[in-house]
């Protein structure tokens, strides 16, 4: 998957420099426009349901309900009269209906009856976006409707699939989607701020490539006979022994970033396997430059029916992921409410995959406005 | 009261139309400049004392007490030497006195006495304003005070009379006065947003008219021979009866909006009314472009004595008044904090009223810079 | 200390008169730009530790720490990586290490290993600040680093001196450091916003004169044969003769305030002292332009080990010192919320000092700016 000649040595010492901000504007950061065209989760699939809720998706107020055939709709949570929040009426047939004055409209967002009035005009309605399920998660387009194509919903089939289980949760925090894919792409932090869950010592040895494909940038790693960390290795209860272990991780879309890890086990006991496979999924929307709505799915291939191991996945996922948020929201902070002049964002070789993410964001966020 | 050219007949399908905000400009909005030319009640009489009160009235902070003879006195809350809150600070005599230097204020502002100082300077004062009480409530006119006539006070003779009773309440809101003044016009929403107060299904088809008298706007319904909405027929002991019923609703002012309403009962049992009156008084004074100071009254012409009907009719305004400042509340929010591009401000036949009611604030608005 | 040919009788009511703002452009006011080029109270000596803290100086996060010989050390609390919050690393050895991805700084601010690459480039460092102890406080400089001479700390010798007792407190205060300037400078206020400690009516007369020695500002009282005030008689046990009085106020720069007071009983029971002397010790730092942290000391010549006095002096300048600040942030808040035109500042006679001090630090803050 990783051309060669697009692979980048990680650990060159030459490479490292620092990076002034008037040279490192071609990098996407918090205040960079957010990327509209692309297709971002908006909920849990069990969330939306008859009762209309509201979400801030892209410093747009959304109301998603569905359809008495279980479609799913989403509108500006605007009624376009008055400017009542939709999400206060309540859904008949198909319809939502205002609350405030018993404007319907239809799942294509034209009005079709306001009782006050015997005719409605044709140019009555309220706007609405793409929507669209896909295995546990609903996903919206807030952009050019002429460019939802459904078929780029980035694929995620072990999150339908019955050959994987998985555990899942989510935060809301205040963070940038920029910096949260910095995060994910990088891991010489993990012996840092994770040394309990996957910073084992060893991992930090182990060699790194990175590559591009097209808009998405994915990270190698492997590491040989040594032993597993404690979120792979004790559900499969291979913490006494030395394991092969590779990892990919990958920017996806500015809403999507997946993780694959695969350890090896070169001993297997009898009716064991001999290899341990983990998708880690992390889905996130931008709520406005500085907050994200956060979904997480934590699957694996092995043991699916155990809930010990379910109950052990998810709170060391928590855990984890916690401390990500943790920092990301401490940085956030002082990025917004320090004062002091900042002339440089000093940057390292290992930084390379996270920049060349930025830059693909950047460089799609500057499209979008021609 | 109406005159035959300017009633518009409100529900001639022809006259909707989409409005386009740069059309709509004529139109005062949540961010029109507030009107300052206009007597607002600042607070109820009772709560004017020999204590000074402070209360933000269009984004000024007033301070006021009343003299020993009882004169409301309104000063600006803010001492011209060193900005303290003259709130924070007593009366001594008929003066306000600083609570940081022991500045003393004359009821018209001039400043008497400085402890440190032997005289003070003829310049050293404070702003007052106009101030005035009429029956419960205690006016102030926060514009030119070379305009400032009491005369233009509103008259609500109902208030202050011994054939009229009245219950009150009031609220803080966050919302605009002119959103206020649109939804108190409006009846089309009565149904929707007071199913179990005032809005009864038989209403809706009412018929309707409006005009306008000056800078005043009133609309007119009459509706025959139906079933009297439970606030004011259940006090009335008649909801077994079909009755007779007029409403007139009025933009008084900026500061003021009044509804009359009679029931008439054209077979009424020995020694009961033919007639039940109702005057309702909203009044209302921007603290800023996004809140309002709010205080109601709900006044009737029988049983003045009857704690029952004072207690029911208390409960039902409070009732049907808060489902009004949770509406405007949301929509406020929505406003304020919805970031989509919103290109137009769709309006109908039954929004002529309030719109009438918004240009005529509009002009005032403008006209005051001039 | 004062030069006639300085000092200005400041009961002279010829000398009032309103003072325009916009000739009062040449006074600091609480938006005029922070004054960076002074030694400030950055923390008391025993806050900072082997464990780092942070705190917020003039609009900038600094984090302090400690060598393992002792030595204070501030920095930028920012890592020049990603922005990582260092106060939420750890310290090893001399340097302090970034919770985030391992970065180690020294105390002069060079990164001297990142683990993720072998070698750290050479302008790879973190923003320090001039630090230094001085007796129970530890003072930092945030301006101009060439400037940052340790002679210009200011002398506090009663803080470290054996010969002195001292009690302390501190606030964080919403207010501005000139207008705690002008506060402290000024006692005509002290019979309106404390008559319970320190405004004694006969003090009210008190002779007083101004003078300026370079940028600091002082004045002088005395007042003969009358009851000295509560917080200075009681713990003295004096309250029941007429002593002498007298007091010295200054500024000594914009982040400290003295003032030395002097009882003098002139008929001294035997094995009493005929003198009692106080200094009052003012420290504040601005966090921004309309927050402060404020420290303050109360010290005296007699009785150091009597721990009666130690807890009566702690609670009568506590009382004392948050009826400044009670007020100080009403006035903050009335200037920072009202939104009525102000066209003047009233001064009089007795403000001269104040307004000498703000003079001194509008020059100042000006200069800095060239």
């Amino acid at each position: 998957m990783i051309h060669a000649s697009q692979a980048i040595p990680l650990n060159d010492e030459a490479i490292f420099d620092a990076m002034p901000m008037e040279e490192g504007g071609q990098f996407a950061n918090h205040a960079t426009p957010l990327i509209r065209n692309c297709w971002y989760v908006c909920a849990r699939r069990d969330e939306v349901g008859r009762q209309p809720i509201s979400r801030r998706l892209l410093d747009t107020d959304v109301v998603m309900y569905r359809t008495q055939s279980g479609q799913p709709v989403a509108m500006h949570n605007r009624c376009p009269h008055r400017a009542f929040p939709l999400v206060k009426g309540r859904v008949e047939g198909d319809r939502l209906v205002c609350g405030y004055h018993g404007m319907e409209f239809e799942p294509d967002g034209l009005c079709a009856h306001l009782p006050a009035v015997s005719h409605v005009p044709a140019n009555a309605c309220v706007q609405t976006y793409p929507i669209a399920d896909r295995g546990p998660l609903t996903w919206i387009w807030m952009g050019d409707p002429n460019l939802a194509d459904e078929a780029l919903i980035p694929e995620l089939p072990w999150l339908a699939s019955p050959e994987w289980g998985s555990v899942t949760g989510g935060f809301h925090i205040k963070t940038d989607y920029v910096s949260m894919h910095e995060n994910l792409i990088d891991q010489t932090h993990f012996p840092f701020l994770h040394p309990g869950t996957v910073g084992t010592p060893e991992y930090a040895r182990a060699s790194m490539s990175a590559a591009t494909e097209g808009n998405q940038v994915m990270i190698n790693r492997r590491l040989d006979n040594a032993p597993p960390p404690g979120i792979y290795g004790k559900p499969a209860d291979i913490m006494h022994k030395n394991v092969d272990r590779t990892s990919e991780a990958r920017f996806v879309s500015p809403a999507v970033h997946t993780a694959h890890a695969q350890i090896f086990d070169n001993y297997p006991e009898p009716s064991k396997p001999s290899v341990y496979g983990y998708y880690i999924t992390h889905c996130f929307t931008p709520e406005s430059n500085h907050s994200i709505h956060y979904w997480w799915f934590n699957s694996r291939d092995y043991r699916l029916d155990d809930t010990d191991i379910d109950d052990f996945m998810r709170d060391a996922s928590t855990q984890a992921y916690y401390e990500d948020v943790e920092a990301l929201e401490w940085i956030m902070d002082v990025v917004l409410t320090d004062k002091e002049a900042q002339q440089f964002e000093l940057s390292f070789a290992p930084d390379k995959p996270g920049l060349m993410a930025r830059r693909i964001m950047h460089r799609l966020a500057m499209s979008e406005r021609g």
